[in-house]
């Protein structure tokens, strides 16, 4: 990524209180989330790393990481969470050139990711039934500018997944255990199989299901995060969070 | 990668109770643990999820993934999960291309990792001044067909960092607030430090330093996981694990 | 307890919707939080577990648990939680006739605790400065039926304590370590000692202040807790909670 | 208690290196483990907090704590840790005077904790149909002092409980949900039930039970504690622990 802005590249501005708003360098005034009315072809030919001034404010231009990328979007169902993603990544030997199933798309928060782990040549097929979520979707993936990356089918992944030889599928619907057929069907050998579930009877019923198809390593694990403060009053572990969010359970084809 | 096995190809050999050895598929009889005296030349010819006999024991012979490659690897040293690693990952936006500093080695299990998302153009420097350590990593790293991405240095980062403009750099030393000046001149606009440690004190060393030379986000994080056990009787937690391993802080140069 | 209600008694007044109002059955109107303006003396000669009718509501009234007591009180800083409370009983050995001291007091929710199992021959003596908190928790020891254990003393526990020979003495104060030599004082042989504190700086010099004193068995430790939501959907942990609030660090005088 | 040690007080004999023995002061030779054979009867009219010398080997008399109580007894079946024993204490309202009913008794670890609440004039009336594990219960009740308080009855909680008006009823066996309706059975008004179990299964059974019977708050919570390790390197939590122990169930007769 050259450090001059060009027509198209995405970008963050990061303002002094740390917010940060993701846009993409296109012509043709807009309304932005936090910036007004704005026309972002005027960040053409700026410098990354530079500070401008939007209206009566001083911003930073920074390039946007996938952190950046993925605590920006637009949530509108439950999203898959980085610490839970991350590990789906990990599990699932996602990497540049493979092809991954993904259903369904949600807000795309993990399309992001994984469409960041494919890149630049390998491809996220997502199932999503719902036209809104497709929507959402994939204007997160354009202001993440990996939609180049992704198809989103709008169907029902329990319903028949058509591609075959598959490096992975990725699971994240109230009835995982309706696709694991299909998903063992799409698979190639040593292909993976993820799915994402907020409750113990979900990973129960799948779970169990997998074993039917042999999967082989199957493991359910619940990922817990907290940050630490440093302040001038000493370390903590924040009163926040560490929440329950889903469990991910794994697989991987080897009959 | 074919389904054939050519010479100097990993796989994977899993036994019947699911144990399994990591070899590279070279010809010459050796030692190798599980297996005893044994010349992985022979599996070359052979195909990758086939079923082969050695010995008197079954094996199916599998492509290893990432999962297998790290959890394989010879331990020396204490390693970084992959709980952390991959979150690191993350956070650090290491993708392919990039060119990524570590130190110190270890057994070069958080360098597999690495290693394994820079490809096939990135790069990762791995500064290790125990030469003990750096030989375990190679060893290490070879087995796991990833060595081709990495240069072992063997160094003191505290001491210096003569890249420039390197992506991202990852610490994992007893003194990390040594390395940060010379990680923050090693580093491009936009690129990140991340640090792991065992103990609070190290993480508010590491974070006071990094704040002086004004980071962006600076985040520390503690990743916690269990596995989830689907029986017949039931499913629950697992009585193990979820003990702590260590605090990862990250941050981002702009300035 | 009776079954009858008698002036003084206290009781829980629950509604439809699983609400609690505790209160005391005394003889004069006032203003109850979640009552408006009520005479409790009305209540005098009802039966607990009876259903009684107040305004246009329907309560059933209750015989108040330690859980209800500490639940519904008045809060101004930060409490000690159950969780952390218990323990504290558990490991400093809290009985009924054990003379603890405690500072400070600050809301009175451990306090509550303490008077609970010290009861009925025990005493509670607790230390508070701040003579807004000291009227809070005396107003919820009346309230929880437990006021005539507690002693609360207006000074500040750092300067002085003056009892001598005591069961326990606990600490949830900013600088616990500047208690120690004090604590350590008014303890008898096999007295213990426990301090609550929310950072790991002030664990670390509570710890080696009490190393000073050779207390036996010290320790810190960390409790966390969350719910398991049973639904019509499935079994899930809650999406809240499990944040951290303190550690406890415990020792026990025997030298 | 008196400092002075008399014919049946029970007492900790403190190693140097921390290691506790719990034995009672009772005449005649006997085997104890980590002393051999020994008179305990040669400590009566000694005094607590005295080194004394057995063998070659120094201790320090203490009194036992609960903690030292439950700490030292002997395990033959799974027992509940202090941890969710102390929260059970606390959701029931455990407190001198009450009449508890247990079951199963397994090694008795709860027992003593429930004995050492309900002390003086309450009592605990334990189930336990396996003869082993009574006896073994009987025998860690007995060094811990706390058997006057308790009855042992060799039956199944699941086929009836003879008690009725109890303040508690505590249950840790495998098929809690059998035993809810005996429970409520026995239980006053304002009663608790509580009932501790290691999968989830087992807690979505039992709650649906409860909430047949129309107990009041009904709730079911994990809880985890971790060790800090406070050293002359820092301070971490351990590395081990954390690990799954039971979900406790939690429920009041109201109606």
């Amino acid at each position: 990524m050259s450090y001059t802005i060009k027509e198209g590249d995405p970008l963050i501005l990061l303002d002094v209180k740390g917010n940060k708003i993701l846009i993409i360098a296109n012509k043709g005034n807009r309304k932005i989330k936090g910036l007004g009315v704005y026309n972002p072809g005027e960040l053409i030919g700026k410098h990354y790393y530079e500070n401008i001034i939007i209206g009566n404010k001083k911003y930073l231009i920074l390039t946007p990481s996938i952190f950046d990328k993925v605590s920006t979007i637009e949530r509108r169902a439950q999203i898959i969470l980085p610490k839970d993603g991350m590990f789906i990544i990990f599990y699932c030997d996602i990497k540049s050139e493979d092809m991954v199933i993904e259903g369904g798309t949600g807000s795309g928060a993990l399309t992001i990711l994984l469409a960041n782990f494919v890149r630049p040549k390998g491809r996220v097929i997502s199932y999503e039934k719902r036209v809104d979520f497709a929507k959402i979707a994939l204007k997160n993936l354009e202001n993440a500018a990996l939609a180049d990356y992704v198809d989103i089918k709008k169907r029902d992944i329990t319903e028949s997944i058509e591609e075959r030889n598959v490096d992975a599928v990725i699971l994240d619907i109230p009835n995982p255990w309706d696709a694991v057929k299909n998903s063992f069907k799409a698979l190639k050998f040593g292909g993976h199989i993820a799915s994402y579930s907020p409750t113990i009877n979900q990973v129960e019923k799948t779970v169990n299901e997998m074993r039917k198809y042999e999967f082989l390593d199957v493991t359910t694990i619940e990922t817990l995060q907290r940050k630490m403060l440093v302040g001038e009053r000493g370390v903590r572990p924040s009163f926040d969070a560490l929440g329950h969010t889903g469990y991910v359970t794994f697989g991987r084809k080897v009959k």
